[in-house]
This record gives structure tokens, sequence and C-alpha cells, in this order.
């Protein structure tokens, strides 16, 4: 067990791309393991490291500890890992014993990776001490082991950014991580015993690492709940709650604060103002004479470290307790939507602890474990920020609130609304909208775009010649949509009725569905043995159509605009104007009043690709009868099919659109539906009745429109997001081309469909018609479970969906789990 | 000018009632006023203080810099405004002057409040300097003024909290924002010159005053940008990062960082991490020798002072700039809710600058002032949080962004969402609720719920017989609500439908509205003359009720169940089963498939009280025919009538509620549709088809749960929440009766309603009708202009509604404010 925890296989991984390439690893919560971080230099975090080790130490529990100072300056003569190596089995003694015989702690400290400039290199150090109490010759009744570990050591004493660089010894924050998860993994075997394990930080929550990166941003990724020694000098109850609230902002639990006792009362100040928050402990005064060798002032502290390790016990059996119990109470109060809860199994449920960036982080029942997952299903397509970005949206997400709370919007602004409507109409709306009426989501998002469409519809054709009167005959006019099949705008009434018939829209789900549209068959495009294909539907007759109209070498030929004057062309529009034709004539009082559609990507209905040339001739054909034209890019908005706007990829702009879900970067609901100013005419007069009466009470909340702001220039900005091809203003390609080719010719393969931020698989069904999506199903379980892709099926679709800033990299990373599973899968 | 600035006027209010009882001042925006936050103590805040008046001093401008001690301990040895009164305007000669002549600088300094233990009382100081560079003999070319100040003041150089216990001079917050307040409010007339005020705090941001608050949340309501002194010292980068986030999480905008130069490179490290967000200055390293007397380093310095002064001077041209754009930009670009925008005059858009607690800060453009008004109409009934409330959710809303972001919902499960499903059904689903389903707004809730009734409904009546096929016949049945006249339920189509037509629901707004209810019509209850009375409409037949049955002393006995055995139950019950029948026999296709009610008050409709009798026995009636009951307590939830749920007003439980609102105390979206065991179960099957479809991205994002959970406990936990009466779990009597009274009986009063945070005042109309509802515009207006009474008329009906913690003091001001307004208005 020992030899495990030396982590003498960690070889420093000088090719930082080999350690880059990693997924983040596991956390064991078999091993309680904190983090002890200060809310200043010198403050006496190694004091306390030393004592909290020497507590946990003392029997009965556990049987063994190891220590870790990952970023060590000032060493040799500076080293946090000597002092607890050489101070914490001697301070065994003042902790009292349970139960008779002696203590054997066997010891080492080790220091893995010193800089060039550390000249006189400290041998590996190997102890075996044990102390009895009374006499020397007592029976040994337990045997401990301490590891101590400090992994990167530098030769000046100031920050580990400076130090790295006046060195030459630079330290990947990717390479940190990687060490320190290894550590982290590092656990003990059955019949070993229970292992503690603490980390200790350099310098302040906020120092830098050698990479600049802050620490509390450096080890988020693992979240290990924290020790914060905070500090007892005039001025230490300010820096000891700012220091807090920088752990607060980064997502940290406190587990406990302790500080030393100078005088001032801090810590009753403290005590106070974070009651029922976080247990606060102090330390007996530090002796300041250097000469001093602490063993009274350790001896005064026992009592207290013994306190520190309870509850930092008791906050660690709390936080277990609960994770364990959480599967079973999200099953008896929670109602899922989309859920059938008698098909879920209890054990099944997954328990998401935290997020980071593109993965969240799970909790395993089964193994006491802490998984980061990548969420390949981008939290229903919400999921924007990199773990930078998700850092930069807590902290302005704290400064919302703490500006503006919520405040009413109609006849009002405030900064975060009016900016992010400016970024949405020089972005998404630029060269077509001139104004953006906020909401709550998708789905409100499009039922107010309907009703703009229907007014404008209403006002160009002659049907409210006096708006000021609602004349009741008009109520024998029907307003219909001209959708396509398979197409998803939302679960309201109204958005639903502008969706074709389906399982969702049955009476079972909700009985007021009638199905307002007329639903055209839409042609598809998909990538299959390598090749681009053009598949029709039986509706559009298309023997005329010969291969090099249904074939395409890649999916940028499809969206070429040369394919206007092709014969799929004229085929397309002869069907599309034989529709509507056919549908004016059997109903005479029923308009189509507006034309609704999903840009190039049918999200919900299955990530079909629709030709877009398809669309591009069905936008121009309403454009000619004047009737208004709806992008839903709730789905497509904001990057996520490799463009801000997926009106870019089909070369025309709707009247109105609407947008949701990445546009906070994912992080709180916020919808927006932009309009040009003829929609906006349409509701403009001297009355308030023909005002566009719709509205939520947070319509334009401040911290949606913050995070909005943030999120939007965040994705375009080429310094914060490297997968900007600028000159052409689009995301470079993120999913392997060749990796996509090999997926699209395996044989349990249908079709992908790779574009942006999106790769889609839909399975081959076998003779079943339900087999492929229980193919999907238990692909997606081995994908959660062994591969660590927190998939979903949609029907016998999966798909990887990325951010918009996530790494090429990644992406491979994870397409490669995916290919290799499906290969086995074969 | 000079004597306004003595703020000789301001004696201390020593009976506290007195500031407290003041609403928070304007603050001029034509005085840049920035205040001084310490990363730390001893980081040479006065020192910058120093040099930043002395450089505001030199010319051209301002004319009169006002300095501002707040709070100083260790006094009179330490005293910073004495510091700055001595030093500042000799630091003249460092600044380069423009044109020539000599500067004349009239200074003084007074310290306004010492503790009983200042054993000597320094005298006022009066000085009056001139610096003309080369002779004593030249021309007076401006002269200059510098006002230098101390509030309070005591011996101790400790922590004001403890130097006020010692020494017996408490100071509550109230009275030092009172003497700020005041401060801020004087100010230059026309002709007087520019003046720029400096208020410099004490300690670091997060020190406590001398009540124990932290001085970032003592000052925020005046919420004045910061200058930032970071530390310089090792460990400073983290210490300057942790305050910058502290001041980020008050909603402070820091207009600059400065540190001095330790060696340590720390603004260097701070200049490219704050890089777009804030500039960073850095002043040469402060002689640690205390015999120096600084004059090399603030010469040394001066450039350095120079160049913070115009960053900002820049900061605040910037800040004005936008804020007057503001308006315009809005009118051009937004596209507000239920807002005919050509009746918004430009001038007229309120700038909401940020808000505090129960008051949001308005930017008047024609005065550059910034004035808190109360928020009346409570951000669409939406605010539940004291300005405490909302620097807790703020921090909250920092951690779960950082900790959750946010991650999908369905099979999974995350603490937020299930600490928020606990506290919700021990809360207001005790009792009978089961299951929580999450969504995003009002309106969402209400179209969920309808779908569950309707299920519950067909299942239980045999409509449903096989839940697997969805029979298309089927749709020959309809499914029609029961519903109350006036009512309203949200603005997307499915919860539109279950309203009674209306201007909202004309063709015009929703042409696919139809109406899908039997509307019946509520009697309602008001105050006018003193007296409780009952309003019976036309439909329901009434010369068979005694005055006893319609006039009541209090509205206690309004909802008193020994009403059920009254005449009017009687007539209450045979009104509802004959039209229940009525319509039965009339439709035989349709089915009244569900109740649907705000419990007690209808908002929207007009703040109607509906007598709650009527509502008892209509629920009573639903469950006897087994029609599902739903509450829709999307605005009377959470206290906002005085109980957690207006169920335990009625008296009655319903089989869903609706919930959204103050359920995040008013932060974030978020809905909650709350149902029992029985509702749930008719989902329930080996088949996701019969699953409740219905879904949004972010349902049950984590920022919303963890603002419901903290909000949910913060109203109903007495240490947070005083206006809680325990005993009989519901607030205390908010709305003073006595005024409540006077109210009913001015004549142009038609009825009151006043229960829980709500106060509402119907108009009498005249001969026109439109007149009351243009009487309760301009009536708005004034308050809005005069009394910072942020109002907003709901047709002829004024009101003011606070949070569920708003003291009752302040609900007295504002009322007392409305009284007065009305008086004159007769």
């Amino acid at each position: 067990m020992l030899r495990r925890l030396h982590l003498r296989h960690a070889r420093r991984p000088r090719h930082h791309s080999s350690a880059a390439a990693a997924d983040a690893a596991a956390v064991p919560l078999s091993s309680p393991t904190f983090s002890i971080f200060g809310a200043n230099t010198g403050v006496g975090k190694t004091l306390v490291s030393a004592g909290l080790v020497a507590s946990l130490l003392a029997p009965p529990s556990p049987s063994t500890v190891s220590y870790l100072k990952p970023l060590q300056t000032g060493f040799p003569e500076d080293s946090d890992a000597r002092f607890v190596f050489d101070r914490a089995p001697a301070l065994l003694r003042l902790f009292p014993r349970a139960g008779g015989g002696a203590t054997r702690v066997v010891s080492s400290n080790h220091t893995l990776f010193p800089s060039p400039a550390v000249e006189t290199l400290p041998e590996r150090q190997d102890t075996v001490v044990t102390y009895g109490g009374e006499g020397d010759g007592e029976r040994v009744a337990v045997e401990k082991t301490l590891v101590c570990r400090t992994m990167y050591a530098w030769r000046e004493p100031v920050s580990p950014h400076l130090a790295a660089e006046k060195e030459g010894m630079p330290v990947e924050d990717e390479e940190v991580r990687w060490v320190v998860d290894r550590w982290l993994a590092d656990g003990a075997k059955d019949g070993d015993g229970e292992v503690w394990k603490v980390l200790e930080t350099a310098g302040g929550v906020a120092s830098p690492a050698p990479s600049g990166t802050l620490q509390c941003d450096l080890y988020r990724s693992s979240r290990l709940p924290a020790v914060l020694v905070g500090d007892g000098r005039l001025g230490g109850i300010s820096s000891t709650l700012s220091a807090y609230e920088t752990l607060m902002l980064r997502g940290y639990d406190v587990g406990s604060v302790i500080l030393e006792d100078r005088g001032l009362s801090n810590d009753k100040f403290l005590l106070s103002y974070l009651r029922k928050r976080v247990p606060v402990h102090v330390l007996p005064p530090i002796p300041e004479d250097p000469k001093d060798d602490l063993t009274d002032w350790f001896s005064e502290s026992s009592s207290v470290f013994s306190l520190l390790k309870d509850s930092l016990q008791s906050f660690h059996s709390r936080r277990i307790q609960r994770l364990n119990s959480m599967q079973r109470k999200s099953k008896d109060l929670l109602w899922w939507p989309f859920t059938q809860h008698d098909l879920v199994p209890v054990d099944s449920v997954t328990v998401i602890d935290s997020r980071c960036g593109e993965n969240f982080s799970a909790y395993k029942v089964k193994d006491k474990r802490i998984v980061p997952q990548f969420d390949a299903c981008a939290s229903w397509w919400t999921q924007g920020p990199d773990s930078n970005l998700q850092i930069e949206l807590a902290r302005d997400m704290g400064y919302a609130a703490a500006r503006y709370g919520h405040v009413m919007f109609p006849e009002n602004v405030h900064e975060p609304a009016l900016r992010c409507a400016e970024l949405l109409l020089c972005g998404v709306g630029k060269d077509w909208a001139s104004r953006v009426y906020f909401s709550d989501n998708g789905s409100t998002a499009i039922e107010i775009a309907l009703k703009m469409a229907f007014r404008k519809y209403a006002c160009g054709h002659g049907i409210l010649v006096d708006t000021e009167k609602d004349i009741t005959s008009e109520r024998s006019i029907q307003f219909k949509v001209l959708a396509l099949n398979g197409s998803y705008h939302g679960d309201t009434l109204g958005a639903m009725e502008a969706q074709a018939p389906s399982a969702y829209t049955s009476f079972l789900q909700q009985p007021w569905y009638s199905g307002r549209g007329l639903f055209l068959d839409p042609p598809t495009v998909y990538t299959r043995n390598r090749t681009t294909h053009l598949s029709l539907p039986p509706s559009i007759w298309h023997d005329q159509l010969s291969s090099c109209d249904t074939c395409f070498s890649s999916v940028t030929e499809v969206f070429c605009k040369t394919r206007d004057t092709s014969s799929a062309a004229n085929l397309y529009v002869s069907y599309i104007s034989q529709q509507l034709s056919q549908y004016a004539m059997s109903n005479s009082s029923e308009h189509i009043a507006a034309l609704i559609i999903e840009p190039v990507i049918q999200g919900a209905g299955g990530m079909h690709m629709i030709d877009p040339l398809f669309q591009r001739l069905l936008i121009k054909e309403c454009k000619n009868r004047k009737i208004p034209v709806i992008f839903d890019e709730v789905f497509t908005g904001f990057w996520r099919l490799g463009v801000e706007s997926a009106s870019e990829l089909l070369g025309c702009l709707p009247d109105i659109s609407c947008y949701a879900k990445l546009m906070t970067g994912g992080i709180v609901p916020l919808a927006a539906t932009l309009a040009t100013e003829d929609i906006f005419e349409a509701f403009r007069s001297d009355s308030k009745l023909t005002a566009l009466l719709h509205g939520h009470s947070y319509t334009a909340h401040p911290m949606g429109c913050t995070a909005a702001v943030k999120a939007i220039q965040w994705y375009k900005d080429p310094s914060t997001n490297s997968n900007l091809d600028l000159d052409h203003m689009k995301l470079k390609e993120l999913w392997d081309g060749a990796l996509v080719n090999h997926l699209s010719s395996l044989p349990n393969v249908k079709r992908v469909v790779s574009l942006g931020t999106l790769c889609a698989i839909e399975l081959k069904a076998g003779s079943d018609a339900g087999y492929a999506s229980l193919h999907a199903s238990s692909l997606v379980r081995k994908l959660r479970e062994e591969d660590n892709i927190y998939a979903r099926p949609l029907g016998n679709v999966i798909y990887l969906m990325c951010g918009p800033c996530t790494t090429r990299d990644s992406c491979t990373r994870q397409l490669t789990k995916v290919h290799r599973r499906l290969q086995k899968f074969n």
C-alpha cells in the first residue's frame, strides 16, 4: 500500500500533450481528502497541515495519511512537506490514545520535480518511529503510514509563477492536474484501512500557479473540500472573508475555517458571521520568535486540531451520507420531464456533484467515487462554457445579482439588457433585425415570434383593417403556419401547435393540440460510407435527379449556392408551390400566416440535416407571398453549427428569429426573439391595445442578460476562443474528418451528421423497429459507465455535442471512444 | 459653498429611529465621488487618498475636493483626515500647473463625533495656503477648497466594531448611512465649479463597521465606484484579487486598482489578470522608516496620481455618457412587453442603475442624480429580498454558477434541485403534494399543471382506457377548464386558453385563442369607508342576503369558517351547481376536466380579493365531481398574502399547484408545479409514451434552485425575517390599519385591498370610464417623480407591494406618501 502512495510511477510528463490529452480523473471519496487554503501567506497553513496530519495519525483512524505540497518555492530551505514529515509523527504523543499500546509511524518524504536552480537535492527521507507513551518497550498496537510529497519545487522564495519563469522550469496547469489526479486516484485497497489525504496549496487562495492560473482555479476540477486558514491579524477578518468568498466563487465547499488568535477576537467575529455555514476553530497565538521550536504551541493546540479533525470527519460523513441518499430521494420526490419513472431503476439515477467546463462530476454510489463525465448532450444543448468561461460567468453572476437582483423591464432600461440587445443586433441579428424581445425560454420565444408573425401577416394582408376593434367575425379566419415534418419548437401549447403531430402532441399529452399547420416533408442530408448523401422523401418525386444531384464529396458542397440552379432546385420549387396551391384551394378560410423552421438542423426531431437548398427556396417562396419567416435558432444559434447564426449557412435572412440555450453560455435561462423594424411597425399605434401584450415576470432579468453579454463576446473573441477561424468567422473543424468518415462506414451506423459542435450518429435499425433504439440505450449505458461520456440517446441517434470553445483534442478523445465502442458493438 | 460642505447641520441622530426612518438619499453624479477600499489594512489607503486629493486640487479642475473618513479608530493619533488635510495641499507643487499664477487652497479639517474615550478633542482646523511655484508675490489665479471630515472616531486602534463596543459608542448602520447620504447630497451649486468627493473606508473591504456589518455592505446602498488599493507584498496578488471579488459580489464597480511596488511584480500580474476590466496603477515602494516624511515618495508618485485621476475622470465620464444615452438607445433597440412604444416619451424611460433590497436606483438624466426608488410593483411581483438577502443570494449565485453552471435534469439529481424539492414539499406542498415538476416561469408551470390535470381526469373518468393508443376519435372529446372571470394564468397559448376572453386574448393578440373554459363570475371583497364589503356579481342572485352577510368589521372575518353555513354559502352552492349542470347539458362532448384558480387574490385582473368562501365551495364541488383542482400560486405563493401558501387562507388543498416569482427570492426565473401522488400515478406505466413529455432546457437549473433554497428558508426563519408571527406562521400586519382605513375613506378611492405584502387601491372612475385610469397614471407619475415610489398602474388600480421581510416602518413610510398624494389629488 505504501508503495502505491509513493507515486513512483509519476514521471514528469515533460511533453505536455500527454498530460493535456488526458481526461480529468476520478476522485475517490473513500479517502477523505481536503485542501488547505490560506487567507494570505504567513497565516500558518503548514502548521495547520502538520497539526491536522498529527491528529489524523493518532489512533484509532485512519491508517494512512498522505500529504501533498504540489508547488513549493524557497526550496530546499522551505519545505512544507519536510516540516510535516519532521513534526507530525512526533506530535502524536499529544493526542489521547484509544486503548493501550504504542503507535508505530512509518513515514517518508520525497520531492519529485525540483527546478534546475535547486542545487542541493535532498534525499528521499524514510523513518520509522514508535510512540508508546510511557515506556519504549511497549507493544506496538497500531501501525500508521505517513507519506509526504512535494511535486514541484523552486529555489526562489517568491510566487511560483515568478520562480518558474526565473528558473526556467515552467509547468503547465494540465501537468499539475495530471499529477494531482494520480495522487488522488492512488488509494487504499480493501483491508488497508482508511486513507486521509491533505493537499497544501501555496500562498493565498488566489496566488498564481506557475502558469499564472490562480490556484483556486488550478485545483477546481477535483473540487476538494477546503480548510481555510484564516488570518488572526489586524485586517484579518476582511482577508479571511474575502478569501472565503473567492473559494465560493469557484464552487468550493469550505469544511472548516481555522485561524490564530492574535488577541483581536477575529475568530469570534468570524464565528458569528459564518454561523450556519462553516465551523470556525481558533488556535493559540503562534510564537513569533523564529527560535521557538513550537513544541509548547503544538501542545496547546492539540485539542483544537482534534476538533478540526472531528469537524472534517463529520463534514465528510455528512457529504457521503447525503450523496448516498440522493438517488432514492430523487426517485421519491422529483418528477422528471420526458421520463417514465417506472423505467428508471433507482441505481441508474446520475448524482451530479458539480460541473467544470465541458465535464460534470457524477458520484458513483457503488464505489464512492466522483467521476468526471464529458457532457455529451451539452445538458440539453445549452452548454457553451469551458472552465475559464464558467469562472468568469460565476463572478459575473455574483456581480449581477448583487448589483441588480432583478428589476422591472417594460419602459425601463438597465445596462445588461441594453448591452445584450446591442450585441444581439450586431451579431445574430446583423443586417436585418432591429428589435429584441426578451423572454424566458425557447418555447416562449417561439410563442412571441408567432404572435409577431401573425400580426404582421394580418396587417400586410388587410385582415385587420381597424386594429382598434377586435371583430369577432375574424375568428372565422384561421391562421396556420407552414412548417416541416419532424420540426420541434417547444412544449407550450402555442409552440406545439406549430409542430406536426407526433407522440409528443397526442391527446394523451396535450388534449388541446390540433396541429395548426401545413407540414411539408423535407429532403435531408447525411454522411454514410464516407459520402454525403441527399435523401428525398417519397412526397418529392425524384426520378429526374441524377447521382450528381444526390451525392456530394463533402457537406460544404451541399451549402454551395450554385445548387440554386440545379435540378433539385426545380424539383423543390415545384413541390413547394404545388403544396401551397393545393392547401389554398382546399382551405378557403385558412391562411398560411408564417413560415417557421429550424435552419439547417432539426434537433429534437433526430438531428436531421435539412437540405439548405430546400429551406432557402422555401424562404424565398414565403417572402414572395409576404408570409413572415421565423427562424427557430434556439438550438442552432450561437455557434452550435459552427457559425454564430445558421442563417449564414443558409445564405438568407428571416423576419423573426428566436434564441435561447447557448445564449447565456448555458448557465441560466433567457430567450430573445429578434425582429425586423417592419414587424415592429405592425404593433405601433397610439393605442396600448395594439402593443404586443405578452410578457413574463423575469423578462430581461439582469443575470440572464449579463451572462449573455459575457458568453456572446467570449465565443467570438479569438483571445478566449481559440477555435475561431477569423477569416471566415466560423469555428474550425472540431470533429476529426477521418474519424467521422470511419464512423460513417461502420456496418451498424446508418448515417452521420457532423457540423460545428455536433456529431450525431444514427444507428441502423434491424428488422425490429425498436431494436436500434435499444441498441442506442445500451451503447449510451456503456459510454456512461466505461468511457465517462454522458450521452443521452435520441431514439436511435446518439450524439456528441461540445461547446464553441472545446478543444479539438478533447473532441477527438471523445469521438475516438465512441468509435471504439461502436466497433465493439458490431 | 464651503459652508455647505461643512456638514454643519449634521447633528448626530442619537435617536436612531430618525435615521432609520429615512429612505436612502440620492447620489448626485454631478460630483464625481469614489470610495477608497483596501485589499487589506496597511496597504496605504490614506497615502492614496492624499495623493489623489492633491492631484485633484491641481488645476485646472475641480474647484472643491471633499474628503470623508466615516470611521476612524486610533484617534486622535491616527487621523486619516488630518493626514490628507496636512499633506494634500502641500503636494500641489508636485503637479504641473496649467497656465500661470498661484493656487490658493482654503482647507479645513473637522471631526464630528469622537467617542467618549477620546480625551483630547482636536479643534477644527482651517488653513489657507498659496502655492505659486516661483515667487510668493505671484498673482492668485485659482482658488481651491479642500474639506476634510471624520465622522466617527474611537480611541483604540482596533476594528471599529471592537472600539465601538469597548468605548461605549455604538453606531447603527442606518446612522452612518444617513450621515454619508447627507455628505453625498451636499453638492455644488451652479457656478461653483466641479466638486470631487473621496470617501476612505477603514481596514479591508470586508472589515466590520461598528455594528458588525461589513463595510462593503454598509456602503452598498450608494454604490460609489471604488478605488481598490491593492497589496504589493508577498501574497498580495491573492489578497488583492479576493478583495476585488468581494467588491464585485456586492455589485460595486472598481474604477482603478492601485498598489505599491514591493519588487514582486504583483502589479504586472494584476495588470494582465485584470486586463479589459480595470486599469492598474503602480506606486513606488513606500519607505518603511516611520521617520521618513514621504516628501520624496510623494514627489516620485505624483505622476502615478495624475494617471489615477485621469483614469477615474475617464471612468466617470464614460459612466455618465452611457447613462445619458440609455433612454434613447432603449427606445431604439428594445421591444418592451405590454408596452405601446409610441406612448412612451424617450425622457420617461426609467434608467435603472442598480437595486438594493426593496429599492432600485434610477438615474435621472435631467439633474444627473441616482435616486433610490421604492420598488412598489415589486418588479412584477417577483421581489422578496431585503438588502441582506440580496447579498446572500449574490454569493450563492456565484457559488452555484461556479459549482454547477447548469446540468441536465431528467434521470439526474443534484443537491439544489433535491433540496428545493424537499423544502417545497414540506412547505407550500405540506400535507398534500408529493412530487415537484420544475419549469421556467408561471406560464409554463400552468401549462404543465393543465396537462397533469387533464391526464388525471381522463384516467379517472375512463376516457383513456388504453393509454398506449392515442385514438383519434378522442379528439372529438373537448376538455375545458372551470375558471373565474378576471383570472390570469400567463401568456403562452395553453395558459391563455384557461382565461376568459379579454383585450389580452383578442384575435389581434393571439389568433389561436378560443377560450376553453367555463368562466364563472366570482363575488369579491374589499374595504371602503373603513368597512369590509362583499360584492356579488349580477349573475349571483342575492336579495336573500342581509347586510350581516355582506358587511364585515375586518378582513379576518371573511376568512372565518363559520361562514360555511351562511346564506351566502347556500347561494354560492346553488350558483355553482346550476352553472355546471347547465354547461353539461348544452355541451355533451365537452368535459370540465380541471378547476384552475388564483386563490384569494386575482392579481393581473386588478387585485381583486375573491370571497374565499366562494372558492372553498367551488373546490369542494370539483372534488366531489373528481375534477382536479389547480391553484395558480404564481402570484399568491411564498408569503405574498402573508402566509406561505394562500391555501392556508382558504382552508383547503389543491391537487396541483404552481409557483414561480417569489420562489427564488425574485432574482432569477424558476417555476415549480407540485402535484399529489394520485396525479403522478396517472402518468406511470411501463411505457415512455405515458410519461409527461414536457420539458425546458433549463429545467431545475442549479442557480434557480439554489436561490429558491435560500429564499424559502430566509422567509420562514425568524432570525432573518423579523416580520414572522411564529405562533400563527404568518406575517405580522405590514400596512398600518388606521392608515388603510383612512385611505379607504378618501372620496377618490373606490376600494382598498390590503393583505400580506399587498396594499391595492382602486381609484374611483368619474363619468368617463377612462378617467380613473388616466388619474392612476398621473398619480403614478407623481409618486415616481416626487415621492420616489416606483409604482405601476394596473388600469385604475395603484398598489404598493413589499417583500416578506420589508420592515413595517418602511411600509408605513410609503403608505403615508401615497395617502398624502391621494389627498392632494382630490
